[in-house]
């Protein structure tokens, strides 16, 4: 192989420095997840293809990655299929395995086939990497990390006013202040489109609602109309169009406008509650906005609908969400089990912490310490030390070989090293070790002992 | 879909207790790489196959999991292999990409790829799942972890020192004591070759004798005879067959049994420097044993070799191996850089710890306590208090629902959970809250700061 290597697509190499920030986020993200109760499960990267075919929809199930069938995969291949070389035809007879799409079905999955060993109400935490035959463009990605925590096998409003304050906890530990977290309810969807008589418009409606504050009331209103919302739906909707403020006078709003839906007033009504009990509680840094055109997986939440934003300041999509699946386990066999959950985005919420600074210094554990090497005799003098050093937890190194001291020197400047250590054969016969400090240039003659306590302390 | 889920064959979910369990491992080890100085990379999941076809040899291509081409596939297919319906002509004209066989390729990949960004000699670790399409057997799995460090750009043997330091370190720390060190030199091998007089007998005899405890030396003389392997080679090897003892005592049988081989030689001056100075440094558990026998990854290492035994106590294969291999970038158009690496087997060491019983006992991170739940008033009174605990760190939580007493006390008990806290209208009313000790029964009424401190220091 003569050319330069590289990897696919939409795929990525992480050096120390991202793998070091990656796993801040991720740290920060477990440690909350387990002071709120929820447990680690891990799942195989793939999966029996009929566990995941047929649960993301007709794209969804295009943009799974599908694993060959290993050997003579052709000799089961479907006759019919091969003659007329229909790839998406022949692709359940040649490959039987899947890449992994999301964490919530194959969480889906874990709790019907353990069913018998778990203890529900079960929450559980989940961070692996999905994959995604997708476009790659900025910010999407063919491999990408989900963070997910999910309770299943209980219907109770506390769960979501806990997962609002789990975001508020992991943003406010990120150092991440003035994200939103938006809520809505699936169940005031349908009581818009109750109004609306047309709940196969309700999607157009909520996007051509989203644009209020960019076109105007106007305009939104001749693009429902265009869309083929009758003018009466939209008539019944006016006072949507100048719903705003806090979220009390939003929810009076809304039980006027939804009066007529017995739908929408239950939506009403967990809304509330679960408002209430915030203000009670109270947030850290989030802050918690109803909006009524939050419409994200329509077809899939029955309950709460979450999305967060980063802080104004910062141009990003949606940097979590999630929400209330009242039949999570249903589609293997196990019917009745309410979920709910919430999921971080990885990649954007490092985007965010890069653009507005917020990675701590010490985010990446370099090593504190580099002994020059200038022999065999040197060389074996400086490992007891580093033996020492390392034992107190102490990242240390020895130059692995005796090469010219600029050399040595240029490799401990260039890995930002902060000490660097020279031993010689006076040292050797004095029993002590030259440190010297490369941020100030100062140098000084130390025991072991003060050796240890100085970079420690540092 | 009516029967219940599985998962692929060969594959594993993991529990809370067993991601624990994984974790603590994991982290003993990340801990240990990070002390010696080594750096955290990752690579992408899968890599374009030319990366990973024909590195492994022919059974290893075999044993690489493909994905397919995404789309209309066979519009690429290649039409002679279409045509013979040629299953092994046809997967480069199909699939692009394929799954991670190990960490090494990657690595090298990797190395070149970004050789401008590495200040070298490049110390880098890397802890993530492979997969391979091995038949699955009992502790053999198609997707696991591995555990690699590597030196890149060095033929220092001072890192063949540390890398049995850090073998030591590691299993100390996981207080696995006992486990040996094997260590031999590829160019001991090809004295022993030299001697032979047939180096495509090498595998042979190493094997043959190996059995040399177990079957005498007579059977393994007549099983050499058998291969092929000429009387005068196996004379001249004579002291072999008695070489034992010590460390010393074996490398001064070597230095007159090679004394005819000049590679020989310098695979013997290697192991002394190698035992010289960790006979100066000491390990803290494992024991340094050269084993003349041990032929891994034959055509692959070219130095020093290591291979890492349980206790004798424990019937399990290696849970750890390595080598020095002189041309590790070079398959990528990148010669003469020498690399040295060691890896850990995860479940292998999975197994010996938990069958040593040396899992810690709060190698899990429960949850601390629950909260029982009596309806609105009390949940909200309640979430106050585990608020502040969880700011504490405390893993705290509220059961969902007011359901009845018992079905709470049994899922408290059921999830080991140590300490419950009963919130009732009394309670509220005199601001203090009913603590119960799981273990012990006992039950007291307390303030919040003794609530959190009482919980902290069990």
């Amino acid at each position: 192989m003569a050319q330069k290597p590289s990897i696919p697509k939409g795929t990525r190499d992480f050096n120390p420095e991202q793998v070091a920030k990656r796993n801040y986020i991720f740290n920060t993200i477990r440690n909350a997840f387990e002071t709120f109760g929820f447990q680690p499960i891990e799942t195989p990267s793939f999966e029996n293809s009929e566990t995941l075919m047929g649960k993301y929809g007709d794209e969804g199930d295009r943009l799974i990655f599908k694993i060959l069938n290993s050997g003579d995969y052709l000799s089961k291949a479907n006759a019919e299929a091969y003659e007329t070389k229909d790839s998406n035809k022949l692709t359940t007879s040649i490959s039987e395995k899947a890449l992994r799409y999301d964490l919530t079905v194959p969480f889906a999955r874990y709790v019907v086939q353990h069913q018998n060993e778990i203890e529900f109400p079960f929450k559980r935490y989940q961070i692996q990497p999905v994959w995604r035959a997708d476009r790659p463009q900025k910010g999407r990605f063919r491999e990408f990390y989900q963070c997910d925590a999910d309770v299943v096998g209980s219907g109770s409003l506390w769960q979501e006013v806990e997962f609002i304050q789990l975001y508020d906890k992991v943003f406010s530990k990120l150092n991440l202040e003035g994200v939103t977290i938006k809520i809505n309810n699936r169940k005031i969807l349908s009581g818009i489109a109750e109004v609306i008589g047309a709940s196969d418009k309700l999607i157009d409606f909520t996007v051509a609602l989203d644009k209020l504050d960019k076109i105007g009331e106007a305009k939104v209103k001749q693009e429902m109309l265009d869309k083929g919302i009758p003018q009466t739906g939209i008539d019944k909707l006016q006072p949507l169009f100048s719903i705003s403020g806090d979220f009390e006078s939003q929810i009076a709003d809304l039980k006027t406008i939804l009066s007529s839906s017995e739908e929408g007033q239950k939506g009403i009504a967990e809304l509330e509650f679960i408002n209430n009990a915030i203000s009670e509680l109270g947030l850290n840094t989030a802050k918690l906005q109803l909006d009524v055109t939050l419409a994200r997986g329509l077809n899939y939440y029955t309950g709460a609908i979450f999305e967060v934003s980063a802080p104004e300041s910062v141009k990003m999509g949606s940097i979590g969400g999630g929400g209330r699946y009242d039949d999570l386990t249903g589609i293997f066999g196990m019917p009745n089990m309410s979920g709910v959950g919430i999921s971080f985005g990885l990649d954007r919420i490092y985007l965010v912490l890069e653009e507005l600074v917020l990675f701590p210094e010490t985010v990446s554990k370099n090593v504190e310490v580099l002994f020059i090497n200038f022999g065999e005799k040197e060389a074996l003098f400086s490992l007891k030390a580093i033996k020492q050093l390392r034992a107190q937890d102490v990242n240390a190194e020895l130059y692995p070989d005796d090469a010219k001291m600029k050399k040595q020197m240029t490799y401990a400047n260039r890995r930002n090293i902060p000490f660097v250590v020279l031993v010689g054969e006076s040292e050797i016969g004095a029993n002590h070790y030259t440190l010297k400090n490369m941020v100030s240039g100062s140098q000084e003659k130390v025991s072991l002992d003060t050796l240890i306590s100085t970079i420690k302390k540092s």
